[in-house]
C-alpha cells in the first residue's frame, strides 16, 4: 500500500494569490482537504479533485473537536491519501500547529509544513509601510491578546522592549490593552488597526495609542483584525495612506 | 504616455516555490527587475522578458548606493515601465523597505507591496515546530542583532517578555548574545540555529541557550542564519528533527 502523508498548508491572510506556489502545488495534488475557518473558502477551487472537509473551530454553528481532526488526518493518510490541512495566515504563528504536528508524529504519519503570509505582514503592506524601520525600532513582536487562561500578556514588559507591537486577537479588549500600553508608552505613539488584512474586505484606520480604540470603533472595525503600535507605524501616516489604499486596491483588482 | 509603477516583491527565503502567486505574477509582467543580494538568482527565470539589474549591497565586490537604486526605480517607472524591486524574505521586516517606499512616494511613483515568507517562519517549518505554542509563550519577537549604531538590542528586556526570540543577523555575535540572554533566561532554554532557512542549502542545529553557540560553530554554521530561543523551540527536539529534516528534504526535492 502506498504511504500517505499530511501537508500542513498555511493559506495566508485571504487573497488566494497570497498563497505560495508550494501551497498551490500541495492543494493541486490533495486527495482530502481539511479546511479551518477564517480561510478563504474559494481556496477549494485550487483542489478541484479533493474531498473537502470543513473543520472550523469557531464561527458557524458547529465546532469540530481537535482530537477528531487529528484522527481524521491519520485515517486518510493511512489509506495512502495526500491530506492537506489548511490553516489561515502562517500555521506556525498562533495556529496551534504544534499540537497537530505532535499528534501526527506520535502516529508515525509523514508531515510537511508549507509557510504562508501572516496577517500582520499583510496589514503592513496595506498600510504601505515596514513593520520595522531602523529609525524607530530593532524589531517587531507578534503577540496574541487571547490567552488560554484569560490572563493578559505583560503589556508593560512588551512596551519596554521598544519593538513594534503586532497584536493578534485583541479587538475585544482594545480599550484596556491600549490603556495599559499607555502607562508605559506615550499616548502619541502611532497605531493602526487593520481588519481582514490581505483580503478583498480589508479595512484600516491609523491614529495613536491614545485614540486608535475610539477611531476603530467609530469606523466599525472588529475581529478579525491586527492592532499595530510603534514609531514605525507613523511612517504610514506620513505619506497619506488613503491614496496608498486606493492605489493598492486598484492594483489588486487589476492583478 | 503610460504611467509606470514599482512593485516591491518579497522573494521569501530562497526556494522559488515559496514565492507567492502574486509575486510570480508581478515578475511575469516586469519590464525591469532590480535584484537584491541574498535573493535566489534563479528568480530571474520567472521574469524572462525583463532587464535584470543586480543591486546587492553586501557580498560580492561592488555595492550600489541606496540613492542610486531609488533613482533607477524612478527613472524606469517614469518611462512607463513596470519595475519589480526584489528583496529577500518579507521586505517589510528588516528590509529597509521604508526608505525606498518613502523615496518613491516623494517622487510620486505608484508602488505596490507584495509580501513574502520571512526566514524565521521557514526556519520553524524546517524544524517542524511552531514559533509559538500556547504551553510556552504568547508570541514571538523578530529582532535584528545588527544595529546601525553598533549597539545591542536590550536582550534582558526582550527576555523578560517571555516571547520566543527569532534573532536575525546575529551569527557574528552569537556567543555574547547568548551569554547576555543567559543572565535573564535559564541556560537550559531550548534554542536552535538555522542557516539558509527555506532554501536547498538549509542546515540546522538544536540545543540550549547554554550550548547553541558552540554547537553551531562545531557544525560550521554561519551567516545568514536565524537564531531561535524559547520554550516553544523545545517542541522540535522532542520529536526527532533529523527524521523531519530527511522527510522535508525529500518532499522538497519531489515537489
Amino acid at each position: 500500500m502506498e504511504t500517505g502523508k499530511v501537508t500542513l498548508v498555511s493559506a495566508g491572510p485571504g487573497d488566494l494569490d497570497l498563497l505560495t506556489l508550494r501551497a498551490a502545488k500541495a492543494l493541486a495534488s490533495a486527495d482530502v482537504v481539511l479546511l479551518d475557518d477564517l480561510v478563504n473558502p474559494e481556496i477549494v477551487t485550487l483542489a478541484p479533485q479533493a474531498r473537502v472537509i470543513r473543520v472550523g473551530k469557531r464561527g458557524g454553528c458547529r465546532s469540530t473537536p481537535q482530537a477528531f481532526i487529528e484522527r481524521l488526518m491519520q485515517r486518510y493518510a493511512r489509506r495512502g491519501l495526500h491530506v492537506v490541512r489548511v490553516k489561515g495566515g502562517d500555521a506556525l504563528l498562533f495556529g496551534r500547529a504544534g499540537e497537530e504536528l505532535a499528534a501526527l508524529r506520535r502516529a508515525g504519519v509523514s508531515v510537511e509544513i508549507v509557510n504562508g503570509i501572516s496577517s500582520a505582514f499583510a496589514a503592513a503592506a496595506g498600510l504601505g509601510m515596514s513593520l520595522t524601520h531602523r529609525d524607530h525600532c530593532q524589531g517587531v513582536t507578534f503577540v496574541t491578546a487571547h490567552l488560554r487562561d484569560h490572563s493578559e500578556p505583560d503589556w508593560r514588559a512588551l512596551a519596554a522592549t521598544g519593538m513594534t507591537l503586532a497584536i493578534y486577537m485583541g479587538m475585544s479588549r482594545i480599550d484596556t490593552l491600549c490603556a495599559t500600553l499607555g502607562t508605559a508608552l506615550s499616548n502619541e505613539t502611532p497605531a493602526a488597526v487593520v481588519q481582514w488584512a490581505g483580503s478583498a474586505h480589508e479595512r484600516r484606520v491609523t491614529g495613536t495609542l491614545g485614540n486608535i480604540a475610539t477611531l476603530a470603533r467609530a469606523a466599525g472595525l472588529g475581529s478579525p483584525a491586527i492592532i499595530l503600535v510603534g514609531g514605525a507605524i507613523g511612517e504610514a501616516a506620513a505619506f497619506g495612506i488613503d491614496l496608498a489604499q486606493a492605489s493598492s486596491d486598484a492594483l489588486r483588482r487589476s492583478a
